[in-house]
């Protein structure tokens, strides 16, 4: 066991710059700007780096705290430090905040989409930003990377989104990476009806006044739209035992019966709410649209043959949100395609984020597979 | 098989009116108006009545065609007639307009709710109609049944919202009804996790600005929140078999890439927006708030020792909004509390509406239970 290890202590952001970044669209994105976190030591060879790709709505922040004060260290903190499953002492582990992403508004992240400054305009870009693909986050990832003299990684490994990024890294660039660890993976091509529950989550901005088109930096954000999209996010990440064992039927106030009045409602409701508008706080809501439109068109399946890397799919038993069945048909199809995938499930009851909350039960796994 | 019958034939609705009706919460509706249709004779004992509840954006059309220009027959046309598991030549099946029925601008829906003039103002109630129960729906279809002359139930059956009426009849009268088919149920109680989901359907008509507090009978229709709440329960009522097997990944114009233009889609998404701005047209946003209400309320844990009716819930495996395991979940609480309660599984692809569409694999079972 690992707990009794401290982690890796404080951390901190730093910043990638480069002046021109080239789209796999040829849309040319000037004065880029990408913020990153590393982990542990690069050894001399330059092999012993594992890259974290976050999923949609994280950021760069795995591991480790800003500051002794942090409540909440990174995301993925049991998983990623001395003695864990990601191993510190032994790897070099890099995290790359995305271009677009969501977390714009938190003074933590650095990225360049919609929200950032158009220089031509010197007025955020809105929807003037172009449109990116999972494979061109990839290819950011690889200029950061090489910018610390990191050529080739022993792993990728992410959560969800995360997971869709380490497939894209091993068919972009199979020389480059030994090994992909896909925690609640979706299937190598995203599922027509995740295709669909995304665009329910981009209608709630499409159709809040305040967004305006995407031009909205000016004036009145569209709070209501974001929050709205983040309360469809965080439930469909979540499985009604966490419903369940967290709030049951308890009204928010026991003076307010929920059955009474139009207003009054049960305490997962406003949790949900809680945590809804606690999110859109740091959020920006073109980048939300624009991360959706990139993971709907997510799509692997014609280079799968090219993927020189094992890959390991850990999915959560209880995901109804990318359920349990898409990492069987990825591994299917990877083996399918000749690639060496397995799979480990993460037995665990609260649904999709507990890929993110019991990674620590795959310790042995993913050290095993970290090491053969 | 009962595939070479042709079912009810013309069907067409009748009103049942009471000048007042008396609300478990003490408010009192004055000048209701129910919507009905019925199909076989009552018998000349009264007691071969089936009365079928219907689902939460469902009408008391569950049968039949009203003229022979019909595309569509009512919901459970594969479940109900001569010869069928609620054989017409023996039963006299009943169903019945809910209270603030969602599709009250359907012209053959007969309801009273926030859509319906207020005799007090001659304008619609808005928010001021009262909100409703489980328990009023049940005790305003006693009314109508006994204004037929009906004062026993061989069996109450009903999908989904429909189930939780079976089951509130059962708990509310025991000694009127032997029978419930909860076809699709929840639990004796709607889960939180619904509860949120519910709450979720709810929030896209709470911020359309054309939604005004309600008040919107005499300007503009909130209609975009309210396609945007049809979307989701559209979503959450199919399964990702259903997306794949229907769209795939199919772009909705080959012309127009889903990746290279924020308005460009996918099928999936096109034929969602499709069936949910369909649906929008006959609902009315206030009734979707009302009903949605009153089925997070939805309680009779209880009660369930008072149910004298034997109990057959048929879930659907597939099921993504009212799981499996919420029907596992009733049988185990019916037989705690001494009711004689079984289960029959739905084998089938496309989740929560196959309730509707594939029920005709249980005819058997549901006959040998009619029967039994």
């Amino acid at each position: 066991m690992t707990t009794s290890h401290s982690g890796v202590g404080l951390v901190s952001k730093r910043l990638f710059k480069t002046d021109e970044f080239k789209l796999v669209s040829g849309r040319t994105i000037r004065n880029v700007q990408l913020g990153y976190e590393t982990y542990g030591r690069l050894n001399e060879r330059g092999d012993n780096t594992i890259l974290v790709t976050h999923y949609f709505t994280g950021t760069s922040h795995c591991a480790g705290r800003y500051t002794d004060a942090d409540l909440e260290p990174g995301y993925w903190d049991t998983l990623i430090g001395p003695g864990r499953a990601l191993d510190t002492d032994r790897f070099f582990v890099v995290s790359i905040d995305s271009f677009c992403n969501v977390n714009s508004l938190d003074p933590h992240v650095m990225t360049t989409g919609p929200a950032s400054l158009d220089p031509e305009t010197e007025k955020p870009y809105g929807l003037r930003f172009p449109l990116i693909s999972m494979q061109d986050l990839v290819r950011s990832q690889r200029l950061v990377l090489q910018s610390l003299g990191i050529e080739k990684l022993h792993a990728v490994c992410g959560p969800s989104m995360g997971a869709m990024q380490a497939l894209e890294w091993a068919a972009t660039f199979p020389n480059a990476v030994d090994r992909v660890l896909a925690v609640i993976p979706g299937n190598v091509e995203s599922d027509p009806y995740l295709i669909a529950r995304i665009r329910s989550w981009m209608m709630p901005i499409l159709h809040d006044p305040h967004w305006n088109n995407g031009d909205y930096y000016d004036g009145p954000r569209p709070e209501r739209g974001l929050a709205d999209s983040l309360r469809l996010i965080t439930l469909d990440a979540l499985h009604y035992n966490w419903a369940d064992r967290t709030f049951g039927r308890r009204p928010q106030s026991p003076q307010r019966d929920p059955a009474s009045a139009l207003e009054n409602l049960f305490a997962v409701e406003s949790a949900v709410d809680d945590i809804a508008c606690m999110r859109a706080r740091v959020a920006d809501a073109n980048s939300v649209l624009y991360i959706a439109k990139m993971v709907q068109a997510f799509n692997v399946r014609s280079r799968l043959a090219d993927i020189r890397a094992k890959v390991l799919c850990l999915p959560v038993s209880t995901d109804l949100l990318l359920f349990p069945a898409y990492a069987a048909a990825t591994v299917t199809a990877l083996r399918e395609a000749g690639v060496r995938a397995e799979s480990f499930t993460l037995e665990s009851p609260f649904g999709h984020l507990d890929g993110l909350h019991h990674i620590v039960q795959a310790t042995d796994t993913i050290r095993r597979f970290l090491n053969a």
